[in-house]
């Protein structure tokens, strides 16, 4: 058996979520001096940890984000309003510590780990005192592009995708008890937009966005870019890895196998935008039972996001039309769950306070 | 001129947003290494900040909760899932740190002030080791039952109100930068629907909700006292001040105090929820440009929030399903804006990180 194969078997095996555990977060939730169920989706998150861990009081500290970087190939369509070195000079800003996920992850005391899956100016270099950790990977230079072939072959989108497991892994093991993800890469909202339109058999134009801030022009072009890539590939809509190989970015190839051993450890895996969420659509397309596992941190001005969302049953915190990526929605939706994980733990009860509860027969 | 209209004066000096400050705290913003706009509300927090205070990058901390606490003779018609010594239970709850503020508040550097405006079992003793500031008030005894009555005279209203102002004065004197604010009191959103029907012209049933949780049955019943309360007192939608009076509780006017004189201060006001929304829709009446001087936390749960944020222009930036108030909502969403400020702060410019721009042309 692979080693993707063993992680699905493992997830498939863990099946849903722990419902025991899940009632006593309830039953713990429902104790505290607050009329039941009033803090609603931050009660429902401390529910939800509780049924991805099965622990009744998971923490979740500490935590990291994976931020994975890579060139794709169809940049050279001029599908995004950045130039294509815009990401490597990204991945120095994450390293050195100025860009927003630097700004967030430091508030809110979370790991930076950023993956070089391949960058058309070569491999990055670590920075002596960077303030993000650098994984280099065996990737080299962009995938290719998708507007006139497969981004990647079948084998490498399997090594990509074990890859993102091994970060995950290594990340899981040095002790991270949630996982938020990001990405960084010029274009890479046309490959994660062919993917979800093959995946849910929807238009092109249904999915596609303005990415980084396209005009409407350049939006139509990049509609008939995706459109071009799908048709030249043809890939199976039921064959998700053919999927993902043939319109992936090696990116979304990564996020793919960190998604599936997060879920795999019973580990929360935090989902940014729409790029994550493609790459989490893959990884629920090959395994289903893990969208449970999953948390959507916010739903992002790209506009397929949501369709992701409701394909994957999940329901955003926020709504605050971000379109940034680099696991900053993420960021900015911890301190929900943080806030959930202290109120569970911290609140005194009706009895330890001596407050009285609801007269019976009253509640909805 | 009376204190009151001393505050009104103020805030229409003010007049609106300082659009100079903005200016600045925009291309502060643009200048950063992320797509312009890319993060959204985010962004448009740190605008909204800089409008408020006129500087272009303010601090919001220190910053205080302030949580006004009353009883309600209309309790008495049961109009609560909760019995009226709740009230007094709580505010001992938040005075010990066991309470769903206390636990939000440490979690986010916040002082909680904790103001008795009226109790019916008689004035709150402060601990002597509290987690919160108690702050004892000349008001005795829950407000009259506004379903036979008024709750207070004009006389008492206008006093609540420049309580609330003083409570206000002497936390912005301490430091504080920024002022969330919240209530407890068993029965208030009954009053509260009351105004809010008043004020917007509607028919109580579109403004009012199930509370902390009542059943069907008694959500007709608590629609009819609302009713009631409107039919006996009669007050003049268009006399803002006459319907607190008539319809208040004294939390409520004790907040809009607090409400005039953030504003009148240009410190940033957190909303929490329907009631705090109600006291905001009092002081807008009084005074109109004091709307855009507010930060709505979130969409409540409680039917009748939404209309009043429509009402104020207000768009909130969580919409969890929240309905305790003790303005959790606002200390929830308060980790937004301090996200807003470090992004504003130590981001990176495109030009200290060496990152291109876009390119010219292609942008929405």
């Amino acid at each position: 058996m692979t080693r993707l194969a063993r992680a699905i078997d493992a997830i498939a095996t863990l099946g849903g979520l722990d419902a025991v555990a899940m009632s006593l977060a309830q039953a713990r939730l429902d104790s505290l001096t607050k009329p039941p169920g009033s803090l609603g989706r931050i009660e429902r998150i401390a529910v939800t940890l509780a049924g991805i861990t099965g622990d009744p009081a998971p923490r979740v500290r500490p935590r990291c984000a994976i931020v994975v970087a890579s060139d794709h190939g169809v940049a050279a369509q001029g599908v995004s309003a950045y130039p294509q070195n815009v990401t490597a000079e990204m991945v120095r800003n994450f390293l050195a510590g100025g860009a927003a996920v630097s700004v967030l992850a430091r508030s809110a005391a979370v790991d930076v780990v950023v993956v070089d899956a391949g960058l058309a100016s070569g491999p990055i270099q670590p920075l002596s005192a960077g303030s993000a950790r650098l994984i280099t990977t065996a990737f080299r230079g962009a995938s290719d592009d998708i507007s006139t072939g497969p981004a990647m072959t079948r084998d490498e989108a399997v090594r990509a995708i074990e890859c993102g497991m091994d970060v995950a892994a290594e990340a899981i093991g040095a002790g991270a008890r949630l996982v938020a993800v990001g990405e960084m890469g010029i274009g890479n909202t046309t490959p994660a937009s062919a993917i979800v339109a093959v995946l849910l058999r929807r238009d092109p134009a249904d999915v596609t966005g303005r990415g980084t801030g396209l005009d409407t022009d350049r939006l139509a072009h990049k509609i008939d870019v995706v459109r071009a890539a799908i048709a030249v590939n043809q890939p199976n809509p039921d064959d998700a890895i053919g999927v993902l190989a043939a319109l992936g970015g090696r990116d979304i190839a990564v996020l793919v196998g960190v998604t599936l051993e997060a879920a795999a450890s019973r580990i929360p895996l935090l989902l940014d935008g729409f790029i994550t969420a493609a790459a989490a659509l893959v990884a629920c397309a090959v395994c289903r039972p893990l969208a449970a596992r999953l948390i959507a941190s916010h739903r992002s001005a790209e506009r397929g996001h949501r369709l992701v969302l409701d394909a994957l049953g999940l329901e955003p915190l926020l709504d605050l039309e971000l379109r940034l990526g680099e696991a900053s929605g993420a960021l900015l939706a911890l301190p929900l769950i943080d806030a959930a994980c202290a109120i569970r733990d911290e609140m005194a009860t009706f009895e330890s306070a001596g407050v009285s509860g609801a007269e019976k027969g009253v509640h909805a």
